[in-house]
């Protein structure tokens, strides 16, 4: 069954929606373009028209890519700024990272500091020091495909391990999704089968650990089945290598399964950009309320 | 003419030991190995013979590559550590980044927080909020690089510009020694290049500009030359690129330059390797004074 992530994403809207309506402050987003990765304008304006949806402002900068730390410290320093939002790749390289680290953790909407994942690696959910207490962020699109699953029943809601008694795999163990929404999903009770070119690793409690796993035997184990592999030379998963009743999801841009896979999934999800970008604008509100709410 | 960098390395070391000598607390640095890169062991061994050398306590600490951040977790809190140094790469991969920035930046003798390197690409030179005032740090190995051309006459030591006039190509832009190097370099007055596998820049007063430069147009252009490229796919630099008065460096651990432009080089240098361990344990002292002592 082939599921479109926009119904999940609209929910959310419409909860951000009627709280933001309440606020006395009109909450502002910048987005900073550079560079001419051609997905990039077409997320930044999917971002605008959900702003614009949400009643949050929304100002895109386009900047030649050697101007842009300065534009993102400027806009850190910008009390008029609630919400930044860096379009990636830049440079494609070890700078991307040092660029993710400079936004402000306060105004960093899609949680990719790490100052975010830091807490999140340790288990830390709450935000201390802040004006007033709240839960800490995590890392955007991980968050969505958690709330993505939930919303298919691929996933408990409720107690403190929705994921216990599940197994999943995920293809993908980068720092801004793979290796937290592993860490988020083994503390939600699962057991997590992490592959990437380097191997696999089993994440349980929060915890990782060597495992000489093949892909052909986590597979075969697996209720869930999360791909993000932005390679064309990664083997795409076929029908074969999975359950009937595995609930399959792809967030990378291009696709991670075949199509008979795709098919034979109890639950396909090929995308989870709608829900991301709820996700980010959920980030906001909260990020508002702890930081800068008086 | 071939020149090693032990004189300047044990110039500095006698500077330091001196220093070392009339402390009253016993220094500690903690070396972190992880994996089973056989280059790191051998550094780790180095390591150890710099700092029993110089009266700093050394202890490597061998732990399996999952449990290497709660080790960092575990010396950024221990008060009789004073700087740590990780054995890279350890997972190859932007984990590597993050793992860099979980070392406190207090104890990170190796400058490769990106603390230190947004203190340096804002040109902040001086730390504030320490019990004493100090001066920042600076990447070890850009900083050797810049003492060893001091000592060979490629460089003024002296006066706020000391590189003014001089022209230098830099073949490696990575966060760890070529782009802090160019910034350096360019604040220091040079005009540098810096290349890597997407193309060149042009470094100025520490700003970066675009430039359409070729490889040999730069190369002919320069007085210093510095190699740091871990590819054999990287065509060799050759005699006919370089100037004959031009001061050669490579610290990649494989060779950069034809051995007939090694022999061309007014100076070449083949390796950096004791300074910059030397320019760590400076930054021990210094972060020693800056933020432990009483």
């Amino acid at each position: 069954m082939l599921v479109s992530p926009s119904t999940v994403a609209e929910r959310y809207r419409s909860e951000i929606r009627q709280e933001i309506r309440a606020l006395q402050t009109q909450l502002k987003v910048v987005g900073l373009l550079s560079g001419d990765y051609g997905p990039s304008h077409t997320y930044a304006e999917y971002t605008r028209k959900a702003c614009e949806d949400l009643g949050i402002a929304y100002e895109l900068r386009d900047v030649p890519r050697l101007q842009l730390e300065d534009a993102i410290i400027e806009a850190n320093q910008d009390p008029g700024v609630h919400g930044i939002m860096v379009y990636y790749p830049i440079f494609g390289n070890e700078r991307d990272n040092f660029i993710k680290d400079l936004v402000d953790y306060r105004k960093d909407i899609e949680g990719l500091n790490s100052f975010w994942l830091r807490k999140l690696y340790e288990n830390e959910r709450t935000i201390e020091g802040a004006s007033r207490s709240g839960k800490a962020i995590v890392p955007c699109t991980a968050l969505a495909i958690i709330k993505i699953l939930e919303a298919n029943g691929a996933y408990g809601s409720s107690g403190t391990r929705p994921a216990e008694h599940k197994t999943a795999t995920i293809f993908n163990r980068s720092e801004v999704v793979g290796r937290p929404l592993a860490v988020m999903m083994s503390n939600d009770g699962a057991n997590v089968y992490s592959f990437d070119e380097f191997g696999p690793l089993l994440y349980r409690d929060g915890q990782s650990s060597e495992t000489n796993i093949s892909r052909s035997e986590a597979l075969a184990a697996s209720d869930v089945v999360i791909t993000g592999v932005p390679s064309k030379n990664f083997p795409k998963i076929r029908a074969g290598e999975i359950s009937s009743h595995a609930t399959c999801l792809n967030f990378a841009t291009i696709k991670n399964f075949e199509p008979d896979a795709e098919t034979k999934a109890g639950i396909f999800i090929p995308r989870v950009g709608p829900v991301t970008v709820a996700m980010c604008m959920r980030n906001t509100l909260r990020l508002y309320r702890s930081y800068f709410a008086s």
